[in-house]
């Protein structure tokens, strides 16, 4: 089977850092064209627009989308209406509904779309799951808290309305947790707003299941010195660490598990997987979540953030 | 085929009003039972816990529940899990993921679930949707605004996080529009919060469709005077007024639909359909609207409301 001609539209840093290397690394992709206002990539085909491109690019199967959720909704349109096969970087879009659209355009299109979720792919989320489905668990808790002067400098779409604030890394977390404990949802959630800006610089989210289990979500984006992004569970068996994002699995002590991290060839190979198999994987569980922390959960003003 | 026996949880102003009448004229339900902490109906043997209820009266059947939102889950997750057919009043739930996972119960226990919007079954909304499908629609203005103090007065819940407020009414709106527009998506939104209450109390919403078509809506909870339930679309075969609620139909200036109201006997109607096929009927699109609006939107505080 020939390679998929793959198109990246939005080329910034997540685009550097892990799209291209994935991409260079996967023999079922070829990139042929990038659209993006300012970045390129060498030697590759660019254009400012992904109209340009789809009109003089005829050659593409499929696109990756990788600009702010803002704006993707448009993107993934246009991609899907001319039968292209669309990967949507998380969050899929700003809203619920419009992403609930594209999948029926897909599906009417006979493309798939795949709404990736990078965190679920971290080496040790497949070993939570099993140990965690071979016990009782009695309690969870997520800490996900990180500094976002340094992971997320000067971007300001991500402080707008829609652009999520703390919940971009937040949705890493619940990709996780929607993962390994699929039938939760909240209870309750208090969301803080730096007076100054459209989105919250953290949340405190209590969860439960139909039995009752409890789970406690902290995100905040004011973490100076160590970084923390934990899932730890209470159980039968002993405490559960799933550590450092997913990376590292620990269970009463013990590491029990830790491998180098491999998310974007991982998602990589699961876009293929699924253009290969002409099907859509698409799961909207982490942005309902927040969508419903969004809802149900208590404003609280904090104090202005600048950069 | 003997009635279904049904018993009704929550006793308050909206049972009394539309929920009583409706079921005592349908010849397919039996009223037997109710649970409420302090409202019962009489002749009707009443309890005050939906547990002591079900324990005493096994012939229930089904159950409508008419409590706050933020209650509703632990409800119809007892009812379903008893087996029994279970009736939600709007909204169906506090967050979209605890009605995803009653959906999921329902269909696990061979029992049926409706999702009831009251506004859907309002007499003009089958001829607008009609109207709609026949023309090119140009732009829709969506006008909800009346008078809290009159509709809603000193009802605590429904200004507490995950009453909706505004949206309490506002999504009435959004269930006949869902209907007659059912691939709308939210571009921008601004949620006006009392400074003194966790819930708006008026919201301006801009919706989109994957052609273009514009579509406005203003929530406002501060109309004195004449009440607004409007929907007004601009046609090529000129302007339609679905007016009152979904009551009247007027296209290009002529009364062409005007029934007497029947919704809930409408509800109860189709709650018997569903019950008799053995199906559920779950349409969350009207509270997705509402969740994406409040991820999506900007949040502006305006003077304290006091009732």
């Amino acid at each position: 089977m020939s390679p998929i001609n793959l198109a990246i539209v939005g080329v910034g840093k997540i685009v550097r850092d892990q799209h291209l290397p994935s991409i260079a690394k996967n023999a079922d992709f070829k990139l042929v064209a990038t659209a993006s206002r300012h970045g390129t990539v060498e030697g590759i085909n660019s254009y400012t627009t992904i109209e340009a491109m789809l009109d003089a690019e005829p050659s593409i199967d499929a696109v990756s989308l990788c600009m702010p959720p803002q704006y993707r909704y448009e993107a993934a349109y246009k991609a899907l209406a001319a039968g292209k096969h669309v990967f949507l970087e998380k969050p899929p879009g700003a809203t619920l509904s419009e992403v609930a659209d594209l999948e029926a355009l897909a599906a009417k299109q006979g493309a798939s779309l795949f709404a990736s979720w990078h965190s679920r792919y971290a080496p040790g989320v497949e070993a939570a799951k099993a140990f965690l489905g071979s016990t009782t668990i009695k309690s969870v808790h997520v800490i996900w808290k990180e500094d976002v002067r340094h992971w997320h400098p000067n971007q300001d779409w991500i402080w707008q309305a829609g652009g999520l604030g703390v919940f971009d890394p937040g949705i890493n977390a619940l990709s996780i947790v929607t993962h390994i404990l699929p039938r939760l949802f909240i209870t309750g959630a208090v969301l803080e707003f730096p007076e100054n800006r459209d989105a919250p610089i953290a949340a405190d989210i209590h969860f439960r299941d139909a039995d009752g289990l409890p789970v406690h979500a902290e995100f905040d984006w004011r973490q100076t010195g160590k970084q923390s992004w934990d899932i730890v569970a209470e159980t039968a068996a002993g405490q559960m660490v799933l550590a450092e994002g997913g990376a590292k699995l620990s269970i009463d002590g013990t590491l029990t598990f830790a491998e180098p991290e491999q998310e974007y060839p991982s998602l990589y190979r699961r876009f293929a997987e699924i253009v290969k198999a002409g099907t859509s994987d698409v799961d909207l569980a982490p942005l309902r979540h927040v969508a419903d922390a969004f809802m149900l959960g208590k404003r609280k003003f904090v104090e202005a953030f600048h950069d």
